[in-house]
């Protein structure tokens, strides 16, 4: 591909970043339990998961750049081994159904409505995830776009519980962490956002050196927000709602 | 470039040093958690975090370092694979902001101060280093000049709010850890000057191994004066003013 050195840099560089944040918010999510009343534990401990699954993967996924790509002086070539896109989409697997729960968790609702909303939002996000990955590794533009469309049904029914869904149970908790919640169930909305539309750059004739940084540096800023900006959102309500009941 | 086996080694040593200094005071931060009462834990949870990042960095740097040069039998060669001199600016997006962050926890401020004060420092330093960066890449000296002016504006801001903007929450603070705090309030000044003057060496003519050699071991004893000596010392701030209150 025509990508150039500085471009290989940028792009490798943009995923170490993505590991140390991942990995350090992961040790701090986990070190500010015991700041959180027993009821929001769970909540903190998988948004640390959540960050620590995605460093996990960035090592991955950075690794696989590094292999894809032999640097001599001044020239940059293919090695043939290619750059392993998938692990975003194992990482996703595991990851988007999680940050869902996280949400849910910290909202501490009747355990019945916990329990079915976990099951609903997490069960869309794992089908909007599986249903993208045959379009990601299609061949041809009009498979790809197929699987856009009928991933787009759940990522639109989880916009929909989002917004309007929720509402009832958000209006519900105490006032002084109601925008907190607000905010981080458009933090959401708006962080993933950016994935369908990355999803089309290919068919809309993105490509060559510059379409790969604008897509791999995108991601991982994507990623940050909607996992490590997110989990702190999500232990800062935690925070705040512990002291409420103390 | 004209580096001498010596050289190299001496460097590489250098880097080693850095990740075992960052490594072992991150453990020894971590550890001593226990030692200071709940408000103060944050600031300690965050010192480990930034030796930790910076261990990862240092860590990147030395590797980065032996793959861009092979050295065989009295001759050392570079091997086209570029030293990755963006390690430490992505160490320093995270970690800088981070630090002004630790000082401001162990004031342990109003709430509101302390979200505004980290805001604002928090976010000069961010800016600061994202000045920095296009130029310490750029290949012409007016435009390496030119960053460094716009760097200078935040970096001054920051000087000034340490001098001065907090000499009331300083003054404020209990009699017995004062001067503690206004030592590691003038140790980040101090240190931090060390940077934006190495950044300008190379417009004053200084270049080759020697030159490299300046570069490498002095920022990375910097680094260790500013995060972990610092570090350190906002462990022992926070030691005092937990005994204080107990
Ligand atoms: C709708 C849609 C997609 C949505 C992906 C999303 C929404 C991913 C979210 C990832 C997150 C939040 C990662 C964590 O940080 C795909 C799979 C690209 C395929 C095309 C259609
Ligand atoms: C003003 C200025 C700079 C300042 C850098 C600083 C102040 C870095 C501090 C790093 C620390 C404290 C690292 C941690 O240990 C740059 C970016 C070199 C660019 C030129 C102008």
């Amino acid at each position: 591909e025509s990508l150039t050195i500085g471009q290989y840099e940028f792009v490798q560089n943009a995923f170490s970043f993505g590991l140390a944040v991942m990995a350090a918010t992961t040790l701090f999510l986990w070190f500010s339990r015991g700041l959180v009343t027993p009821n929001y534990r769970m909540a903190i401990t998988i948004s640390g998961l959540v960050t620590a699954i995605a460093g996990y993967h960035y090592l991955q996924i950075m690794l696989s750049w590094q292999s894809a790509f032999s640097v001599t002086v001044d020239t940059i070539e293919t090695t043939g081994s290619p750059f392993n896109q998938a692990y975003r989409y194992v990482d996703w697997l595991l990851t988007v159904p999680l940050l869902l729960v996280e949400l849910i968790l910290v909202m501490k609702l009747a355990r019945g409505e916990t329990i079915s909303k976990s099951v609903w939002l997490g069960g869309a996000a794992a089908l909007m995830i599986i249903l993208g990955y045959p379009g990601e590794v299609a061949d041809t533009a009009g498979v790809r776009f197929t699987f856009w469309v009928l991933s787009m049904i759940p990522f639109l029914y989880i916009v929909y519980q989002l917004v309007i869904g929720l509402r009832g149970s958000i209006d519900k908790q105490p006032e002084n962490v109601r925008g907190l919640i607000n905010g981080a169930a458009y933090l959401v909305v708006v962080s993933w956002l950016f994935y369908p539309i990355v999803f089309l750059f290919p068919l809309i004739g993105l490509t060559g050196g510059a379409a790969i940084v604008a897509v791999e540096v995108g991601y991982t800023i994507a990623d940050i927000v909607a996992k490590a900006v997110f989990g702190l959102l999500i232990l800062a309500i935690a925070i705040r709602k512990s002291e409420n009941e103390t």
